[in-house]
């Protein structure tokens, strides 16, 4: 059995490997290399190696499948910025802003292309896992495309906004565990508990990230405090804050809103606060957390067998300890 | 056996079920009705079950590669669109130009993936027609990159133009061909030799199109008469003229290319005529032709069974006939 710290190493090793971009053409293959070697927690890749580990050793069709996984995943990422007009990923030009646009599109194709040419190695179980796969993408292109009308409309429901995160960020979670568990030949019933705890878990996280945009320290979370509340970011806390204020802390959410001072950002954490926001992100935070324990400990294998995978949430979930 | 004419509305009704976009996100899905349904001459999907129908009735493997290459094909229209910066598509405004720039990136994705979608049914070598296809996908993204380079490079060879429109457009035709005969349960040696026709048809279809946008009459070709020529696109023609030119008429080229007023198609054409260029293109559609051909009669099955093959090779390759 490995940890996140052991599998990291590994997985690394083997993606290299196995993806030996051709040279030419090199205005195509160039901004595929350079998103690559920007790096990233790996996270869905390993979830995979972790769930396929549960079922007995790491199998060739397992780093298939996680490799294909880490593919697609910067294949959105790459589209996704042109889409967000993002200049910085990672601390690093995105790949639009550094290759142009046309670069961005197309090598965005031909990345999402690499991750299908990963799967097509996977020698048993290949039909379920490509299914599950595109399915799970085309949710992950439903997410994204929800993030967008989002952005222009004058109100989100809360539920419409765990559904939008659970399409764009979660379900690719949920299918890393469950493609590692099928690729292991786990039976349905673990399959399908591994992919809900997966789910759960990437929808708290990213609760969790909304709180420490706005609570988090900069030193902590690697990115400027309060920056959703200073893009006007439809967040759990700002959603939730609107749905819980008085008509006067309304009238001040939708003032801060218009405005762009230097104390909106102190200001509006004072609403969420005041009008109970945080607390009730908190609390969803541990509600979705405790669905994938939950979840987790129902997986019909020993405890012991499950711990790497209970650490790694544990340590993605508690950012802040 | 089924005619092209036949296969078409067959086609049609098959590809019309099995395609239900979900009614939401609208902002999604709209756009990829609203390509789909601009139709299109359905080549690809009908080569591939015309190839499988060499080996035996058309079967259900068949009909869901053809529905997935036509979306994968759709995909790559809306893209390309996009980076052509092309107002029109099919005399309709483009999936861009209607929707925005954000709609025409996420909609070409989310059709990409029910191509795959599409494949995951295949239920017998699925594994060997996957790799068939992404390998294929890749090479039409490369060619396309390609086609860009191009446009803003000084000078290209004869042979760097023929790899391009190969990897962007032949092998497309090629794969079509050679999935719909290993879905039919084909030897290699005949799914080979499919695909090679596929692949010299395809560069003699697009050398053909380069020659009709010079020679053609704008009743037959339905686009504007020299609309190459106006927009200086490296052509066959051009590269082929530029190549052969004496150096006088090289420098007369490059004055048209630099000029834009009424004269400019009828002095190009000119010089097309004066350099050999259109000699030796109509040769080259020939040599590709000849080549295309022969790789069918080499198919090993009696000749009549590859009459309707042969039949819409010959209609395609003689559109102003």
């Amino acid at each position: 059995m490995h940890s996140f710290t052991q599998l990291v190493p590994l997985f690394e090793q083997r993606f290299a490997n196995c993806l030996p971009f051709p040279a030419k053409p090199q205005s195509l293959y160039d901004p595929c290399r350079y998103l690559l070697q920007l790096g990233g927690k790996r996270i869905r890749p390993i979830l995979c190696l972790m769930a396929n580990e549960l079922f007995g050793e790491i199998n060739d069709d397992a780093w298939n499948g996680a490799s294909g996984i880490e593919l697609f995943h910067n294949f959105t990422l790459i589209h996704d910025d042109i889409m967000d007009k993002s200049p910085l990923r990672r601390g690093q030009a995105t790949v639009h802003t550094k290759y142009g646009m046309v670069a961005g599109i197309l090598s965005g194709d031909v990345m999402c292309l690499y991750a299908y040419k990963q799967f097509a190695n996977i020698e048993n179980y290949l039909p379920i896992a490509m299914k599950l796969f595109t399915d799970t993408g085309i949710e992950v292109c439903e997410g994204q495309q929800l993030d967008m009308d989002y952005e222009t409309r004058d109100t989100v429901t809360l539920e419409e906004y765990i559904n939008m995160i659970t399409l764009k960020t979660s379900v690719l979670l949920a299918c890393s565990l469950k493609m590692g568990a099928i690729l292991g030949g786990s039976l349905d019933d673990n399959a399908n508990k591994l992919y809900s705890f997966g789910k759960n878990l990437g929808i708290a996280f990213q609760l969790k990230d909304d709180y420490l945009d706005a609570y988090g320290t900069t030193e902590i979370i690697g990115k400027q405090n309060g920056g959703d509340i200073i893009a006007n970011k439809k967040t759990y806390l700002l959603i939730q804050a609107l749905e819980c204020a008085t008509e006067s802390q309304k009238e001040q959410i939708k003032t801060l809103l218009i405005t762009n001072n230097e104390n909106k950002v102190a200001n509006m954490v004072a609403l969420y606060n005041e009008t109970g926001a945080k607390q009730e992100c908190i609390n969803a935070v541990v509600k979705y957390s405790d669905i994938a324990f939950k979840c987790l400990e129902d997986v019909a294998l020993p405890t012991k067998r499950k711990k790497y995978l209970f650490d790694l949430a544990t340590y993605l979930l508690q950012r802040d300890k």
